[in-house]
C-alpha cells in the first residue's frame, strides 16, 4: 500500500467519504488511488475556491468533514478565501495539499512556495507527513482534530510520501473529543438577576435544539434572544423557535443591544462591528452591560440545554407558525423578490445566502416558510454561496438547495456551476443582478469617504459598477451546462422558481434587480 | 491630505499610474481618492487573481510596476496564485492590501486574518503602515524596492491610516538601485575553455539585446545558447536572434544538456525538473558539467553584453529570417493550429502563452513570424494567461495581444474576459478546448501512478476530464461581453483570427482540439 492509498483508506475508515478535488501532477498518486478505495467519492471542481467552499457546505449539512485535495501553494492560495470562511464557520474539514517530493524541495522548482505558512493562517491543525509510515497516523490525527475541535486540518503530503510503498492503516483509531469549555454559573446568575439580559446564540447553538433551549430560558426569565449576525447553519421557519439575527450595520446592531445589562454568549463571539468606521465604536456592547461567556461555538447548544433544564424545566419553546407571504406581482424589488421566495420556499430547503443588499428583507419574508436551514457568509469573504451550495447538495441529496447569490459575489467562484451540472445537483441558484457592488456604494458613504448624498466621483463609481458590459448570467450558466432564465418581474421569478424546483438538477435564475444604494 | 491620497500621489509621482483593483469596505478611502489624483487609472477586476495577473502582465511589458488593490486577507488569498507567478517572473509590482483599522484588529472581526504571513510568501518587501505620517515614505520604499530588486512589494494599509488626515508626500525620493551581482570571470573562463558549453539565458537576458549578446558569444566560442523553460518575456521572431527553450519534460531537457561540460547561467535558474518523478534525477545538469553563474535574473542581459563586447567584439548575432508556415487546411490538431498561428501572427504581437499540451508545436511554427514577445507561465500556477493579457494590453495599447489559453486553465480566472471587454482591450483569446486536463493524463503515467498505456481508472479519469458537461466558451465569453466564435478546422481558425485581429477590442475563439494524451 502506498501513502496515497493509506491516506484515502484512513479517510474513509474515519467517515470522510467525499473529496472535493482540483489536483495537479504532485497529486497524481492520490488520484490514481481513488480507484482502489470504492467508498471514496471524488468530486472535481475547476477552481480550488469551489473545492474548499464545497467542503464547508458539506460539513455544515453533514456535520462531519469532507476532504479537499489541492495542488501545492498556489492551489492552497486559490482555496484560501473559502477556507477563511470555513474557519469562521467552525466546521470540520481535512485539507490535503500535495507538495513536491521531500528531496525535490531544495531545488526551488517553479511551483515551490511556503505552503506551511499559508496553511497556518486558516487551519487549526497543520502537519507535513515526512515518511510513508506516518501517513495513516497523521491522517487519523487530522480527522480527529477536525472533528473534535471543528476546524480545518491541513495535511501537507509530499509526492514521494504519496507514492512510496510500505504504508499501513491503523486499527482502533481513538478520536479524542475535548470537553467543551462551559461556564454555567455566570450565565445563570445573569438570567436570575431580573435585569435586561440578551442571550446571543451562535456556533452549534443555532440548531433547533439550541434555539429551543435559548427560547425556553428567555420565556422563563424575560431575557431576549438574538442570533449572531452570520450563523453557520440556522434552523428556522414553521415549527422552529424564531430568533432575530444581530444586524450587520453597527447602528442597527447597537439599537438591538441598547439597554442590555447582561449579554450571555452561547456560541456567539463578542459582538463587534464588521468593519471600523471613523468616529464610531467597534465594540457593540453597550456601556454598563456585563458579558458572560456560557460556551464557545462548540458545545454551546448542549450548554443551553443544560441551563434550560435547570432554570426553565417546564417551559415549552414557542415556535414560528406557518405563514407565507402571498405571491406579489409587478417589478422585482427587494420587497417583491423576498416575498416570492417566502411564498415558494420548498419544504426542508437548504438556503445558502449571499444575497447581500438584495436580500435585506428575506429573513422577514421567509420566517413562516416551512422549516429550513439558512447558511450564511460566516467569514465575509465573498464568493462562498455557489461552492457551499455544491457541498450542501452532496451532503443532503434528498433536500432542495436554494442558492441566493449576488452578481458581484458570483463571479469569484462562478465555475461552481459546472460542478453543479456535472454532479446533477438539485440546486436552484438565484443571481440578484443589480449590476453593482451595491454594498460598497453604501459603505463608501458610511466610512465617510464621500459626503452623504454626494455620490462617488466617476473613477470611484467605475470601481463599484458592474455594467459596461452587463454580465449575462443566462449565457454564463448555459455555458457551464446549467439551464437558466432571466426574470424581471415577481411573476416571472415565481414561474422560474417553480420550473427550477420541479425539474431535477441545477438551474439558474438571473433576477434583474434595482440597486438599493441609488 | 489623507493617507489614501498620499499613497496614490506617491505612486503616480514615482511612475505607478495604473491600479488593478478589487476593493472592499476597508479600501473605500483609496477608491474615493482616485478622483483626486487624475494621473492614476483604476481598472476594475471581478476577482483578485485577475488583478494580480494583470499587474504581472503590465510589468512584463511596461518594465515598471502597476499597483494592485486588494481587500484584506481573503483578497490577498484570491490573488496569491498569480502573485506566485509574478514572484517567479521577477517583475516589479506594488500590492496594497487594505486591512481593518489599527484599533479594530484586536476585536477579531469576521474578516480578520494573518495578512502579513501570507504576504511574506510571495513578496520581496512587506510593510504595514501604522501611521498616516508614514504612508508616503512607506509607499516610496515599496516602489523603489520593487523597481530595483524586481519583486512584489506589499504594503498593508489599515483603514484608519488610509482615512486619517495629515499625510504629506515626499520630495526628492531617491530610488536606490542595488548593483547586480555579476561574476564575469568564471563565465569567461568557461567560454574560453574550448569544452562544450551551454549559455542558459533567463531573467532580463531574454530581450533582443541579451539574446544578441548570448548569440555573439556562442558564435565566437562554439557555445550553445538555451533559454530557461519559462521566460518572463522572450523576444523572438524575424530579425531577433533565435534561441531554443529548455524543454519542460525532464527527459527532453536532459537530452538538450547532454555532453555539456560548462553551463553558464545568465539570468536563468539552475535547471531542475519541474516536478519530481520516482527514480529520476531532479537536477538536470549532467554529471561532470560545471555550473557558473554569470548573473541572476536582474542584470543578466547587461552582463552578457559586457562579456560579448570583451570576447566577441566584432561578432554580429545571426537572427531568424522571416518565414511563416503556409496556411493549412483540415481538422484542427496541434500541427494545424500552430501553423495557422504562425501564418497569421500580427506584427509586434504580444503572445501570452498558456496553451500547455495544445501548444507543443507553437515555438517552431512561429519562429519566423514577425518579431513579437512571448510571455510564459513562469511559476506554474495555472490561470495566468487571461489576466496577464489584460495587463499587457494596458501597458502596450498599440500592440495586438494574442492570448493562447487552455480550457482547464481558463476557468481559474475566466472573469478576466469581462475586464477585457470593459477596457476595450485589443486581445484575441484562443481557448484550446481539448476538454481535459490533458497534461495530467500524461503526468499520471509519467509519475508511475498507472502502468504505461493502462489508462487511468474511471474515478481518476473523471478528475482529468472536462466533459459532462462540455464547457461552452462562446456562451461564457458572450456572457461577459466578449464576441466569440467556435472553430473546428484550420480554415475556420484562420477566418476567426482574421476577424479578431481586424476588429478592435477583445475577441475569443474556442478552438476544439483533440487530446494529445489519447
Amino acid at each position: 500500500m502506498n501513502g496515497a492509498q493509506a491516506l484515502i483508506t484512513t479517510l474513509v475508515d474515519n467517515g470522510v467519504q467525499v473529496c472535493f478535488a482540483n489536483p495537479g501532477t504532485s497529486e497524481m498518486h492520490f488520484v490514481a488511488a481513488l480507484d482502489t478505495v470504492p467508498q471514496m467519492r471524488g468530486v472535481l471542481t475547476l477552481f480550488e475556491g469551489v473545492a474548499t467552499g464545497a467542503a464547508d457546505g458539506y460539513a455544515r449539512m453533514a456535520g462531519k468533514p469532507a476532504a479537499v485535495l489541492l495542488h501545492l501553494g498556489p492551489g492552497l492560495g486559490n482555496g484560501l478565501a473559502n477556507l477563511h470562511n470555513a474557519r469562521r464557520a467552525h466546521v470540520p474539514m481535512v485539507v490535503v495539499v500535495g507538495d513536491h517530493a521531500t528531496y525535490h524541495k531544495k531545488y526551488d522548482a517553479p511551483l515551490e512556495s511556503d505552503i506551511d505558512s499559508v496553511a497556518q493562517t486558516v487551519s487549526g491543525w497543520v502537519r507535513r507527513s515526512l515518511a510513508v509510515a506516518d501517513v495513516a497516523a497523521d491522517t487519523a490525527e487530522a480527522i480527529a482534530s477536525a472533528n473534535s475541535l471543528k476546524h480545518v486540518s491541513t495535511l501537507i503530503l509530499p509526492a514521494d510520501v504519496s507514492w512510496d510503498e510500505g504504508a499501513a492503516t491503523l486499527e482502533n483509531i481513538v478520536v479524542q473529543v475535548d470537553p467543551a469549555d462551559i461556564d454555567l454559573g455566570q450565565a445563570e446568575a445573569a438570567l436570575a438577576s431580573g435585569e435586561p439580559t440578551v442571550i446571543m446564540v451562535g456556533g452549534d447553538a443555532t440548531g433547533a435544539a439550541g434555539l429551543a433551549a435559548a427560547v425556553r430560558l428567555a420565556q422563563s426569565t424575560g431575557a431576549q434572544v438574538l442570533c449572531e449576525t452570520f450563523p453557520t447553519r440556522l434552523e428556522r421557519g414553521a415549527g422552529v423557535p424564531a430568533v432575530e439575527r444581530l444586524a450587520y450595520f453597527a447602528e442597527a446592531a447597537t439599537a438591538q443591544l441598547a439597554g442590555a445589562r447582561h449579554l450571555v454568549l452561547a456560541g456567539a463571539p463578542h459582538p463587534v462591528s464588521f468593519f471600523a468606521y471613523p468616529g464610531k465604536a467597534s465594540d457593540l456592547v453597550p456601556d454598563g452591560c456585563a458579558v458572560h461567556t456560557l460556551a464557545g461555538p462548540v458545545g454551546a447548544g448542549a450548554a443551553l440545554g443544560v441551563l434550560a433544564d435547570r432554570i426553565a424545566p417546564n417551559e415549552i419553546a414557542a415556535t414560528a407558525a406557518l405563514a407565507r407571504p402571498t405571491l406579489p406581482s409587478g417589478p422585482l424589488t427587494v420587497v417583491t423578490s423576498a416575498d416570492v421566495i417566502g411564498a415558494l420556499l420548498p419544504e426542508r430547503a437548504i438556503v445558502v445566502d449571499e444575497s447581500n443588499t438584495s436580500g435585506v428583507l428575506l429573513a422577514q419574508a421567509t420566517a413562516g416558510a416551512p422549516a429550513h436551514d439558512w447558511l450564511t457568509l460566516t467569514g465575509g469573504a465573498i464568493g462562498y454561496a455557489l461552492p457551499v451550495s455544491v457541498g450542501a447538495a452532496i451532503a443532503a441529496p434528498d433536500r432542495p438547495v436554494l442558492c441566493l447569490e449576488s452578481d458581484g459575489s458570483a463571479m469569484y467562484t462562478i465555475s461552481a456551476l459546472w460542478t453543479q451540472a456535472r454532479e446533477h445537483l438539485d440546486i436552484t441558484t438565484v443571481v440578484y443582478a443589480n449590476r453593482a457592488y451595491d454594498i460598497l456604494r453604501i459603505e463608501l458613504q458610511r466610512v465617510g469617504a464621500e459626503a452623504a448624498g454626494a455620490g462617488p466621483g466617476p473613477k470611484a463609481e467605475a470601481l463599484l459598477d458592474l455594467t459596461g458590459p452587463t454580465l449575462d448570467f443566462v449565457r454564463i450558466a448555459k455555458g457551464m451546462g446549467v439551464p437558466a432564465r432571466r426574470v424581471g418581474t415577481a411573476e416571472e421569478l415565481a414561474d422560474a422558481l417553480q420550473w427550477a424546483f420541479d425539474e431535477p438538477g441545477p438551474h439558474l435564475i438571473e433576477a434583474v434587480m434595482p440597486s438599493i444604494a441609488g
